[in-house]
């Protein structure tokens, strides 16, 4: 392990996991943030946005230059999707790297990838080498990586949760059901009448149920994993409050006798950022939010052959800003908890 | 139809149910409240435990009197489970007809219900007699009843969101899932620290995943509609927000080629408080809390052979006392809707 | 008292206004709603931006239409400011009756509404004509108007709570203080980053410190029950919830003797839509939000010579569309309370 | 400095602040938790009540035991009033020092003491020698302290706002307002109907405004800021929203001329935890919740001489277990920021 200090840029740090990035590496013992860019807002602080920094970080938001860029020894992205992947190549050629946020380098097929987001990829040629940032799934290559396409949030909330049962085909991977719910935090900082404060509030609602692009990310970890194809049922819903994700998950079990208890516990028992609950014990978002952690649970209801997982983490650390910083202390052998230590607070 | 005004006893009516039924029988057209019942509060004034009705409602609780509640033409329980089944034989014999919102009749098993509520059952003679009072299916037998049998409020949102498919034989009964969310007034108005506004407020979680006393109901509903046997996974979760249920309801098809919005259209075409909604519209809790309806959506992801549905409520209104006020309306033949015209404020 | 049935119309009903306008006057016993407008909105059906009103209400926003609206009894304005003034001399011209619930009309000085709304007044002929719809203050004028100019809704809680007081000249009107408090709906439907849930959740904020445009509008109120100068200052803060108001008003006795409590009970005694709390009792904002009460305490701490008076409202209810109804009821003979009946749901 | 590692005990921490206490400890550079105690509680596993910190204590709660606690460096109460006085003398004889988040030695006159809390004072000789702890007033007392009596959380809110103004006697100190507004949290983790979420959601309401126990403290304050007597009005009010304080302060100027701006900027320069925001800009209580900063604004509205501070903080942070942390480093020598360096999260 290392202790150097390395320089990293931020590129478009306006929306919240950009914020919530700024404030995870300010934190971090091994890391200068070098530049911070967006080109709506150049000249402005960072703390007329994100005043919680106010006596923490002086520095002034610029329009993104690649020279300056690839003179840092990371990059993140955390840009609207469609950004990343014209500039990347660029930057890898450079010799900086890089960790995407956006969903650029997500989705392996170019062809899924267009029709799920709606242009067609500027770079595919990259999309072999990103390596999924998913530390449980890919730890060993996200360390050799030059480039980690950082999992969305449900993405990882979800595989998470299915990983033991899938990895060891105790499940009908034909019809698995993920039922999500999020905190609004999730959508981002764009001004939309159906984001209001007036429109979330004391309201409970599923959408996109006809189809969600995170849906195909899902699949395509888990058919990794379980290294034969998988149907899943994936239906979202928002939860009147800021962070947190929570994954019911339904799954069909073959092998019904299996501890699943146990085998949950074993799965994770090396890992710093998963936790598995006691058996009964249900997960709580709040127990997460504001840390970085997954925490779960497993029950089989009513002692049938329907397992249900439960799977929690905070939308913008484990399911962006902090799993982003997570690889990078992967990427550069820091301590994989460093700058991540900080406890959700409770109440 | 008639118009003429008949007396309401409302037993145990210090809990938000109870409340929610003296507010909507203050706006009935035919109702008077005769008599307010609490052991715990009687002398105290209702407005003293309700300020929104200052001004309209000028009652002080009593203690229960059975023949003062028998001189009543309906009498509403609004009690903890296991009390109106103590009192209930008595007032049936004077005459009077009973609308039960607590749990003691819904069941027609004993034992069943005895395992699930813990108590042995005081009249398991009138659970045959018993309607269970959703309107939507037992239209004609709750106009003769003597004893209403008022469902639960997931009970409610689930049975009429699976009601098409499980009539018709359209999906797979033996592995229905109904992922179901709630507002925290459904755990009621008692002093318990898991109910504080610090524990559940930005928190989402599951509970009683592992057995929730409304699975059973709901198979039973369900299994009299299929008219054959049905195996539920059924999981509750709390939502951060007051009112409002949402209820995710998946099942497999097995006759792909219906056309399930024209199903569910058509089913509830003719029901006063029943909405479907247009193909592709999500349904929202905050569209109906406040009001007596259920509004509906019914997807199909990805053109596959699982269904969707989203069945919302407000579990005190449909969920609870608006329901029970319907059941009374048609008991006593007024017009379904007398009473409950209320629109839901929006936002 | 006269029971015809008027036609009503909305002029810009998108908002949260105009929604729970039209909500209020679908359950008037005496109003139609003939035509809802709507530039933008032309031709979409009014249930697509409000389906809380699916199965109550047919009809379609149009373009508004001088000569359609000219022909209803009372057109309403739910318009943004500066709307109603260039429209209204026609509609008065041709017989209308008008209920302004932006701010046109509400300032008499077209030069310090000229400052504070920073357009120059279309129609100052109109503004010594126009009837400030308070009608607590001013129901006399109001059942003789043309022209209401529905009050804002700050100025509706802190203008009821600060009236006995005086108007009996009890306190030192150069040295108010109106400490507020409003729910998120107040500042409307429009899609504003500051606006979203995840940046008003769980945050609490005092705004427009420097100077809100409600401070003249209360000032001209309270100047003309003193009959003599009024120094104000006020401060509004915005509240994690979507409706309610609440007022703080501080002020100092003149004449520590006065039997406060007593003072507000006889001042409000015939109020149908005032109700005075017995002393000790404390305001909250639920009990009146979905009604059209404002509900209110007073207070001397210490018994000092410092009056505390808590005044509570439904922003869009009595703050704006309610009393634009009980406005319409004053000024066509309807009972005050008619379409009003409605009772604030708890909790 | 000194970076020496001392041994911590904490009496009573079942609740938020014990919890937040434990919380940040965990993240101290310098601090072992030696021992938790809790009398209801021994014997369970502190994660059973906070699994939020999971992963990072393995400790369980011992029924209180003066030896134990007496071989502690440092001890923190975070117990209900009226026990930390029983226990205090016998630690300081046995020369721990001692923290106290509760009001038992918060006010010197045992008398007034006893009129707010309803007891008598067990140990009043205590009373001079106890240090009030709030580092920017008193930080060379605190360093020298055997036993530091942190202040209540309105009170640091209040007290930091206020006193640029009345150290320099530029306001009317007989006449001052606090209109306070917080966090449900605040009012800890006790079962009481009017606590729960069903109660406190979507409703703002003032509370205790005839008399509430912080109003003393403040009083006492300011008055040995201002070196003559003050004259407090303190109206508090519920928000709901779990963490953060909002003071909103009113006085009037004596010194008109001054420029406000400019005072507060210097006299909070050199404090680490102080932040007073650029003029025009206003406090939000979510850039402070989950960190230990005050952060404030001064405004003149109107150019008047009323002058107004907001003034916000974390009720469980800088208002209760951080500003004890601070205490405690200052006490022992530490950097005065140590294991505060946490940055409040935003959104």
């Amino acid at each position: 392990m290392t202790d150097k200090t390395i320089k990293a840029g931020i590129v478009g740090a306006t929306g919240y996991t950009g914020g919530e990035l700024i404030r995870l590496l300010l934190m971090h013992p091994h890391v200068d943030i070098a530049v911070v860019t967006s080109r709506g807002e150049a000249g402005r602080h960072v703390t007329e946005l994100f005043p919680n920094l106010r006596q923490r970080l002086d520095l002034a938001f610029t329009a993104p230059d690649t020279a300056q860029l690839a003179a840092c020894d990371v990059v993140f992205f955390a840009t609207p999707n469609g950004t990343a992947m014209t500039m990347v190549p660029q930057l890898l050629r450079e010799g900086a790297r890089v960790v995407d946020l956006s969903a650029d380098f997500r989705i392996k097929d170019s062809g899924v990838w267009s029709r799920w987001y709606g242009m067609t990829h500027a770079c595919p040629e990259l999309l072999a080498e990103a390596v999924y940032g998913l530390p449980e799934m890919n730890r060993r290559a996200i360390a050799a990586a030059r480039l980690v396409a950082n999992p969305g949030c449900y993405p990882t909330a979800v595989q998470l949760g299915f990983l033991p049962l899938v990895e060891e085909g105790l499940v009908d991977t034909a019809s698995l059901i993920a039922n999500t719910a999020s905190g609004v935090s999730g959508a981002g900082r764009k001004a939309a009448t159906g984001l209001l404060f007036s429109e979330l509030d004391e309201n409970f609602k599923a959408y996109n149920v006809a189809g969600h692009r995170h849906q195909p990310e899902i699949v395509q970890g888990l058919r990794s994993a379980a290294q034969h194809p998988v149907g899943l049922t994936f239906v979202p819903h928002l939860v009147p409050m800021v962070r947190g994700i929570h994954a019911t998950l339904y799954g069909t079990l073959r092998a019904p006798d299996t501890d699943l208890q146990a085998l949950y516990e074993r799965r994770y028992a090396e890992e710093p950022f998963v936790d598995v609950l006691p058996a009964g014990q249900h997960a709580e978002t709040r127990t997460v939010t504001g840390g970085n952690h997954c925490r779960m649970a497993v029950f089989r209801p009513g002692g049938g052959d329907t397992v249900v997982v439960l799977s929690v983490i905070d939308n913008l650390i484990k399911g962006a800003s902090g799993q982003a910083v997570q690889n990078m202390n992967i990427m550069f052998g820091f301590a994989e908890t460093a700058g991540l230590e900080g406890i959700a607070p409770m109440p």
